[in-house]
């Protein structure tokens, strides 16, 4: 596996904005680049990464190696490669594996589109291992894709949140110490090895908590629920017009907006060949809830699904779509209705073969006789009584798709929720 | 707040099985108390406990001090009290919690029912409140239900998953290396000021990953993952009878074993008084799936909900109970019953108010009319393409059961699910 051009169809760079922060990070991002010397005029610094993966997990309890184990259902070693592309200026990626899992690692540089990265066989030890590594940087061997960098960064495979300024701090010091193509792990016994061996001088760098290693089998919990977390922060609510002020999907917004604290909820229409909404994709925004008003039941959330087959978003993690449907229980009763909402089963099914967990849900709408909006619905008499409890569903689907978006339970798909 | 006398209402000892090996367990605590010398005979160790918990948790990022950071909205402090309580042989728990806290701490134990617990007020440090309930424990005073202890165990109130086995080392190598009265704190900072400033010996004791203390944000999604996959262990599955073999309800719980691996998959019939059912709640078993074949839609399941009430089952943990019902939807569309069903919303919310999180969920089951079991179907033709697809309906229905348990998400309860 050797280094591939940048510019692939997932979006690696940036990359998905962890931290929720996507402004910051690019600030960050910027003068990093110039602190490592990577800024355009001046000769950049060669760096690459080496990640010993060949270990067994033993203290996990589980079968599978922990760098294997999936979050999410993608293995925990992906986020991490993922947390190295991120950082620009480190041009190679050398992961040490196993004979016996290499394929798997084949596979899954191919399936989550990973970048500069390359594979050697790993040692019968860590530092076996690391050596692979270094050796296969250090080698001019002819059909080497790889350059020969000037600072190593070994890196576990199991920490996944390493955050670019921790690197850039590493980086800068095996410079100023002269530690390059040496193992400058955070303070871990490598350290002791380095300071006893080799005629070099080693620092210790101060990390961060994000630093922490997956070690035990409550640290992939405590991961796949910080990633949850991650990528629940933005809910974009879509509808056929932004135009509309009291369009429903804009009553539902604001509900969202205010039963949803710390979550950021935006709106976009679908029309206008969907530009403003190709961008919030291309932000990656992992959460988005379908306002479905017109004559066909699905005609919205079918559009925005095929926009999201489209775009790459769903390959790094599963997209959630709750595909929301407005109806009077009183004039309509939802069984009613419910015989052509069942079809989305079908349509759930299908999609989540591509990543995105589609739900729907069904709010309680006083009066309303689809298709129609709000401005429509003024106009008959409403009273004060159908008003609260038009609240009140809208309360109870923000509820609903809180916990949705929160758990992302695939074996919920497909499900027809009722507030 | 001062020690209650033994035998509550609630089921404390054992407790609550965590370990999920009920039978290892019992096996271990008789040993233990032989070893720790509660023996009959033999004159017991006087043996109390003293928990820190004025901490302000600056490190985990939330106002909350993490002793009462809620998990499935009980705090983490009622965990760990409720780790020592299984104890029989600690005979008093002294919290040292800040004066701001103390109504906190009081409502805690008055709501979980916790006994055995007197509460100080902590110091300005940790170790004045170590000392402040040291002082509570030494002192004769004359309306004091404590009593002096020969061993004192000094316990973060944020590791709640301390087990019996590791407390029971401590107190042993107390009682040889003379530390009693003292904090022999698991090889913290503690141990070092102990060996500096007291004529004593000191002794560290080997612990057990399953000590690890709750510090940061992370800690509490990993505690909290480990105590909903620990009440996720065992389900049972009640249906109207158990004599008839051919009953749809051991259909699903025969799908349910095959399909949920490492879960203790039992089923227990409504009859006969329920007595078998009172042992399976008396054991601890959190996850109920109730088959509803008879006329009323909701008999079997409002039969349950009540014994659940009764019981004080729900006071540590929510109780998942999900309300099966089977419905051909060739003959009767799921719309058509749902009006029906969806009176499972109300006992949903009703039954909430006691911890019990209810869910509905209809299982396509060809050519079935209700009230049926199996056994009369098989006098009407069946084809096995029929047969296929009850078995694909009941894998459905096993796959949405184990997200339901497994998520224990309030947010979904009363929700009609379709398999």
């Amino acid at each position: 596996m050797e280094a591939a051009p940048p510019g692939s169809s997932r979006p690696t760079e940036p990359g998905p904005c962890l931290s929720g922060q996507r402004g910051a990070d690019h600030a960050v991002s910027a003068s990093l680049q110039s602190a490592a010397g990577t800024e355009p005029g001046r000769h950049p610094l060669a760096v690459a990464a080496v990640l010993p993966a060949g270990g067994c997990g033993e203290r996990m309890g589980v079968p599978t190696p922990k760098q294997f184990c999936p979050i999410l259902e993608r293995p925990l070693i992906s986020y991490t490669l993922q947390a190295l592309e991120r950082v620009c200026w480190i041009k190679d990626i050398v992961v040490a594996v196993t004979g016996e899992n290499m394929e798997v690692m084949k596979s899954i540089i191919q399936k989550y589109q990973h970048k500069r990265i390359s594979l050697v066989e790993a040692g019968v030890t860590r530092h076996r291992s690391i050596f692979n590594g270094l050796k296969a940087l250090a080698e001019d061997q002819i059909n080497s894709k790889l350059s020969k960098p000037e600072v190593v960064i070994i890196h576990d495979a199991v920490r996944p949140f390493v955050k670019e300024d921790v690197l850039l701090k590493v980086v800068t010091a095996a410079k100023e110490h002269g530690c390059s193509d040496y193992d400058l792990e955070f303070g871990t016994e490598c350290l002791q090895l380095a300071l006893k061996y080799c005629c070099t001088k080693v620092k210790l760098v101060e990390g961060s908590p994000d630093l922490w290693k997956v070690t035990y089998k409550r640290d992939l919990y405590a991961a796949e629920s910080i990633i949850k977390e991650r990528i629940s922060q933005e809910i974009c609510v879509v509808m056929d017009t932004k135009e509309d002020n009291k369009h429903i999907g804009h009553l539902l917004e604001e509900v969202l907006k205010s039963e949803l604290n710390h979550v950021k909820v935006t709106s976009e229409a679908l029309c206008h060949a969907g530009r403003h909404l190709q961008q919030i994709i291309l932000d990656q925004c992992y959460n988005f809830v379908c306002v479905n008003v017109m004559t066909s039941d699905f005609q919205e959330t079918q559009k925005l699904l095929s926009m999201l087959e489209e775009s790459n978003l769903c390959i790094l993690y599963p997209v959630v779509v709750v595909s929301v449907h407005f109806l009077d229980f009183k004039l309509v009763p939802p069984s009613q209705k419910m015989e052509n909402l069942m079809k989305i089963r079908e349509f759930a099914k299908e999609v989540k073969e591509r990543n995105i967990l589609l739900y729907g849900l069904l709010i309680s709408y006083p009066q309303c006789l689809l298709p129609c909006t709000l401005e429509k619905l003024v106009i008959s008499p409403w009273t004060s009584n159908d008003d609260q409890k038009l609240q009140e569903s809208l309360r109870q689907g923000a509820i609903i798709i809180a916990s949705l978006i929160k758990e992302r339970n695939s074996g919920l798909i497909g499900q027809l929720l009722i507030a």
